[in-house]
């Protein structure tokens, strides 16, 4: 299995490093002994929203070749011009054949933009959920939503919640248990609703 | 205030970036306009333990000027090794005068090597627990351990924790509030045990 992490400024850091975590375990905990990644960028140098510089393995290559994308997000008015750049959408358009494309936050929005959320049901950040609904079928609360072939999840830390659902989704219930063990995790993924919503 | 969040090859960028995420939006979200901070190096290439670069903003300058010290932790073996490299040790204890020292998982061996945790409650990561007794006085596994002017936390995700845990003790519940809905992290903040102990 090939994952993609795709980083760009001005990404939100720990919407990309919450799936990391958990991902990169499969492998050095050895639950899959094969899993590969590159740290993906259209540009050469990557900042996150405060300029923390992550440093890119690939750079401007086309991402065909990956079994997964994962595309964080950002602050929701930055993320949204983006969703006007038509470079950035062309190149996560070459994701287009991957098995499984994944977004954290306002991610959805490029997934969306890139077109891969067509008739799809997901959510974002929830100060984006207006946003969104341009670019998707259905709009919806969860946590974690898994349609299939794309699967989002909501705000920053729900990253975290994502890594071990695709965790759970890829070695199962028991193997996850360890990786959790390993993060120090004790909090249920919630799939459902946050218990601090009003809506 | 003047944040040194230490980095090091080869730590958890997680244990890093949990804590990261909501103490810059102290600075961010405007409820501490001149929050600044330096990402702190011995060396002018940091990586996580797979090799994921981060890009210091301050190489191997000593750390004496700021109010706030955090080290993430690693992988217990590794960071064990690290609390017998006195040129680290060295440099981290120029922070001896820093008001508050922080620490996040194994990060404690290393406050604890450089001599920050004497006579202190303190906690790590479950599986560094017997390796932090030779370095404090006494080993809780509460998440977050408030001993004052050291402050530290368990495992990895235990940096989130840790960081809202600052927040409030910085600028208080109201504000940590908006703080913790912009992470969009539903999950309590357990200053007690973690639900998932057997100890």
């Amino acid at each position: 299995m090939k994952v993609a992490f795709v980083v760009y400024t001005p990404m939100t850091v720990l919407d990309f490093v919450g799936v990391y975590d958990p991902l990169t375990r499969l492998q050095s905990m050895g639950f899959i002994p094969d899993l590969t990644w590159e740290i993906c960028a259209i540009a050469e140098s990557v900042g996150d929203s405060h300029g923390l510089g992550i440093v890119p393995t690939q750079i401007n290559q086309p991402l065909d070749s990956f079994d997964l994308l994962i595309v964080p997000g950002g602050i929701t008015p930055l993320v949204y011009e983006l969703t006007k750049n038509a470079q950035l959408l062309e190149w996560l358009q070459t994701a287009r054949n991957c098995k499984l494309k994944v977004s954290v936050c306002t991610g959805s929005l490029l997934l969306g933009a890139a077109g891969f959320l067509n008739g799809k049901k997901a959510t974002t950040h929830p100060n984006a959920y207006d946003l969104l609904q341009d670019f998707c079928e259905v709009v919806t609360d969860q946590r974690v939503v898994d349609a299939g072939d794309v699967i989002t999840a909501r705000g920053v830390t729900a990253s975290i919640d994502l890594g071990l659902y695709l965790c759970e989704k890829f070695v199962g219930v028991d193997a996850t248990k360890k990786i959790r063990a390993m993060m120090d995790y004790p909090y249920v993924v919630t799939i459902g609703r946050n218990s601090n919503d009003s809506r």
